[in-house]
């Protein structure tokens, strides 16, 4: 997607800037994972919300600080309108897998700029690992993520976070097609399993139920990687999308994913 | 579970030597894993099966060298038979995730004394974290490992790795009724989330399929840190069970979770 009122240049600046927000989150996040979370899913006071709400703050502090004409949308403290760059943000998503010891959840930091997504990034505080993306590339750390080179879903890995996550009928036969279709399916990861895709992993991933901060942050990583990501209709995602998200390796994989989906 | 002939420090003494047999491995895995593995589900000489016989051939030349009389039992390479101790070695449980990049995977190693588990270790290699267990304690790293207090099902957070692994019509019940009891339920993570069972952060897995190499590891390490794990009849798990895992955080909830499983 072509940002012609953005220089290359400026990506570069932001997305180091977005290492740096995550760099200044990571021991925060790990300071409150597996410890004792008793009260979890029962009040907007649980620990869970406190770590979440930290973070967020902390971002958003940061990002006003540095930026302060752009917008913010966070995942726990509502919006600030800004110009032309929204920041979104979330502060740990893979929630279940956070409240139950399981490591691989991730702070996602996107830009926007005139609502499009422009720059990207995954942080894996637990095991270190950070995915980043802006026009026309990716990298996993420091060096070049790229996806596969699959192209028949005969040969695709499939990962989704959990079936649980497709609630009517339609949903779970779109993802049943694509599960049968497949070589390989498996479940579990939350963003993870996007930066799998970007680096060549896993080649195909179908979700519902996405937020704008779930998503907005790996749509450059998995373009910039050479892959597709769209809504389940081929559709651009926007902030606006309603969060059925299909994510490929290469365009021929997601165009014959797309014709599974719907039948 | 008493094992008059052998003394408590008998349990350290192997202990510490399976952790220098993680030791040994950790780093062949790694130098395995997200490398090219192209033809992985085609035959046995696959990069998998490579990387898998190679770590435990290693393992095998090392526990041959040290414990001459001690019997052998690997997943790739047939048993060796001894006296009252057998060890039994899964080089990478998770083979799955191993091939996706997914970096929960681990090594196991048990030692049985009479056919009846006594030690056992998990080691993670790419997060560098590690559980073992003998009779009465386990450790996460130098730490100690106790599970959850959780003695309810509607409290409970339920693991599996797959729903997949429900293969027939009576399984997948069981499974399903276990879902619904309980608070929560996560997908994804082989030998990590009875690891996870046994630091408290989950309190209910339930798995069929597995073989002795995939699960004689986890009982002193579940058992050890105060955790119930049998068949799915409540049975001990020995060498000759079929591989249908039950693991929970208390007698209490394992009761109620295999009164569940029967319907």
């Amino acid at each position: 997607m072509a940002h012609p009122a953005v220089a290359a240049d400026d990506a570069d600046v932001y997305l180091s800037f977005a290492a740096e927000l995550a760099d200044l989150v990571r021991p925060i996040v790990l300071s409150y994972f597996r410890t004792p979370l008793e009260v979890v899913s029962k009040s907007d006071d649980s620990p869970v919300t406190i770590a979440d709400r930290t973070v967020e703050l902390r971002l958003r502090e940061r990002i006003e600080q540095r930026f302060p004409e752009h917008g913010i949308i966070g995942e726990e403290i509502g919006g600030k309108p800004g110009g032309a760059f929204t920041w979104i943000v979330d502060p740990i998503d893979g929630t279940k897998s956070f409240i139950t010891g399981f490591p691989l959840f991730g702070t996602l930091i996107a830009l926007t700029y005139q609502e499009q997504p422009f720059c990207g990034l995954i942080d894996v505080p637990f095991t270190g690992e950070r995915w980043t993306g802006k026009p026309g590339q990716a990298l996993f750390g420091t060096g070049s993520a790229r996806t596969s080179a699959c192209e028949r879903i005969a040969d695709a890995r499939f990962y989704t976070t959990s079936p649980d996550m497709f609630a009517n009928r339609s949903d779970t036969e779109a993802f049943e097609r694509i599960s049968r279709a497949a070589r390989l399916r498996r479940f579990g990861g939350d963003c993870y399993i996007y930066g799998l895709l970007a680096s060549g992993h896993c080649d195909i991933v179908l979700e519902t139920g996405l937020q704008p901060h779930d998503y907005m942050a790996l749509i450059p990583i998995v373009q910039g990687a050479g892959g597709c990501i769209t809504d389940w209709a081929g559709r651009p995602l926007t902030i606006r999308s309603v969060g059925r998200v299909l994510a490929s390796a290469t365009p021929r994989l997601h165009a014959d994913a797309l014709a599974l989906i719907h039948g």
